[in-house]
């Protein structure tokens, strides 16, 4: 059984020594830059923990791995075209840093390279369910944009897809990998599945009330773009009608004072109760994933490794 | 055995009948309308056409025909954001009808869809070649825009990788799925791959001295454009030092008529003797096609709708 830290170390070495052909440099460059920007690498160590609960060499599925982390950044590369984002992770997107048309098609390449990586090993129909329903989520995510009115339901699928999604068939995929039994793969699925909503919805509420210094970026940057998110939607369920109103106007207008929208909207959040809310949710899911996890058929002290990640992902230190 | 038109039938058929999920429904639309557009399915009836040398039961194989017709699909979807362009076969492009971002990600999705499509059957290797060599020979095609010099070689392996590469691939994933040799799948791979390159070339022919009421676009284009051709290329190699400079000084102008340097290059080419050498170049491609066609070790009846295939892409009649 592997650390965490051993399990990230491997796919990274895994991930830098992927070869790729010299020419065309101005493809294969900004695909190396893209994948080399960082992260946790939490998809392909959650596929190897997964894996290995039931077998050791984890070696074996390194390349499914990289598949799950270069699909992955495939996916940040053309939602940062699609945001006109200019940043990712402190430094210049590939769009920035070259062009629209090398971000389009490096992104393209990176899809197909992912499933290079793959090849035809157990599980690649999970592996389609994640490729094709990530796309599906970034599109109601963009439909979300010009809607009036998101329905928490709709907003849990939309996230399931966007975020979850990836977590979910990471677990499973190191199950079916190490030909694990159904129903283990389908709790670990589920275990996934959870653990992600939570973490989007801590995500949700960390934009409001986390620390800037450990957050990693400014609060309240949802609040500014009017990002549908769970508060939001939240807000809008319990507001009378004079603050969806205020909430409204807020939000059409085009010119604004950037600290007086963050502080109307977290001022109305605190008097709506919406924090709390959320963090009952997120504890919920979370438990719900740790039950799903204890479903899981292998002994105990194997799933130390899952449960200790399960709590790094939320931020906690137990 | 089935004729051309059996066969492009059943493709049309199957690509109608792909089941797709009714939401988000602003991503499933504009790849329903792109996949709707029209064209000659010439790859899928050419994979079906290879399997038929070997196998009768060619619907057996649709699923991995629509998958080369969607990933090609794709390919002329994001290649229209990336040029620009306005309409692909006489209707709005989906970055028109829709939005860029829109075009992107339902690119994005038809990717992953081909791979789903294709599954894990045999020749999943061939079909990743197809669908990493066509970005790099986008890739290569970009890089010549900003390029003073492209060699004959490097427009030929640009060529080979963009517009021949779905060919070849198409022909051996026939021949592999049929379970046929290996000498046999290569034959078919080069058959494909030479009748491509003669294709591009008849197109870059047919740019200058086509019958625009046939060509189906106006003639020039690529002349207006500075889009490197093999007829550019060699007109570069065969010109003297003056005739060099005022093909640069046409290319460098930022306002021209169109007519006037049309009628420059087109007037230059038949000095330079340009528009034969092509044709000379196309046939010989053309005839190398045949005779990969001839070593494959099937009965010759069973080639006859091949070797018609290949007369019709020329746009030949016999």
């Amino acid at each position: 059984m592997k650390s965490s830290a051993q399990l990230r170390d491997s796919v990274e070495d895994a991930l830098a020594h992927i070869p790729y052909p010299t020419q065309p440099a101005r493809l294969y460059q900004p695909i190396q830059y893209a994948l080399t920007l960082g992260g946790k690498r939490l998809r392909p160590v959650m596929m190897l923990m997964a894996y290995n609960l039931w077998r050791d060499d984890v070696e074996n599925i390194l390349p499914q791995a990289c598949a799950m982390e270069m699909y992955h950044n495939f996916t940040l590369l053309h939602d940062d075209v699609m945001d006109r984002a200019s940043l990712r992770r402190g430094k210049p997107c590939v769009h920035v840093k070259w062009d629209v048309n090398t971000a389009i098609l490096a992104g393209d390449t990176m899809l197909a390279l992912a499933y290079r990586l793959y090849g035809d090993a157990p599980g690649l129909d999970t592996f389609h369910e994640a490729t094709i329903g990530v796309c599906e989520g970034q599109q109601f995510d963009m439909d979300f944009e010009t809607l009036a009115n998101v329905s928490e339901d709709d907003y849990m699928e939309m996230i399931r897809l966007k975020t979850s999604l990836l977590f979910s068939c990471s677990m499973k995929i190191g199950a079916q990998l190490a030909g694990a039994p159904e129903p283990d793969a389908d709790d670990l699925y589920h275990f996934g599945r959870l653990l992600g909503l939570a973490f989007q919805l801590q995500d949700d509420w960390l934009d409001v009330h986390g620390n800037p210094s450990t957050f990693g970026k400014q609060t309240g940057g949802d609040i500014t773009e009017n990002k549908r998110t769970w508060l939001l939607i939240k807000a809008f369920q319990l507001a009378n009608q004079q603050q969806r109103e205020d909430m409204r106007s807020w939000m059409a207008r085009g010119e604004f004072k950037r600290e007086e929208k963050v502080q109307f909207f977290t001022h109305l959040y605190a008097q709506l109760g919406v924090g709390e809310a959320c963090q009952s949710r997120v504890r919920q899911l979370f438990d719900d994933a740790l039950d799903r996890l204890d479903g899981v058929d292998v002994p105990d002290a194997r799933k130390e490794p899952l449960r200790d990640l399960a709590h790094q992902v939320m931020g906690r230190q137990n």
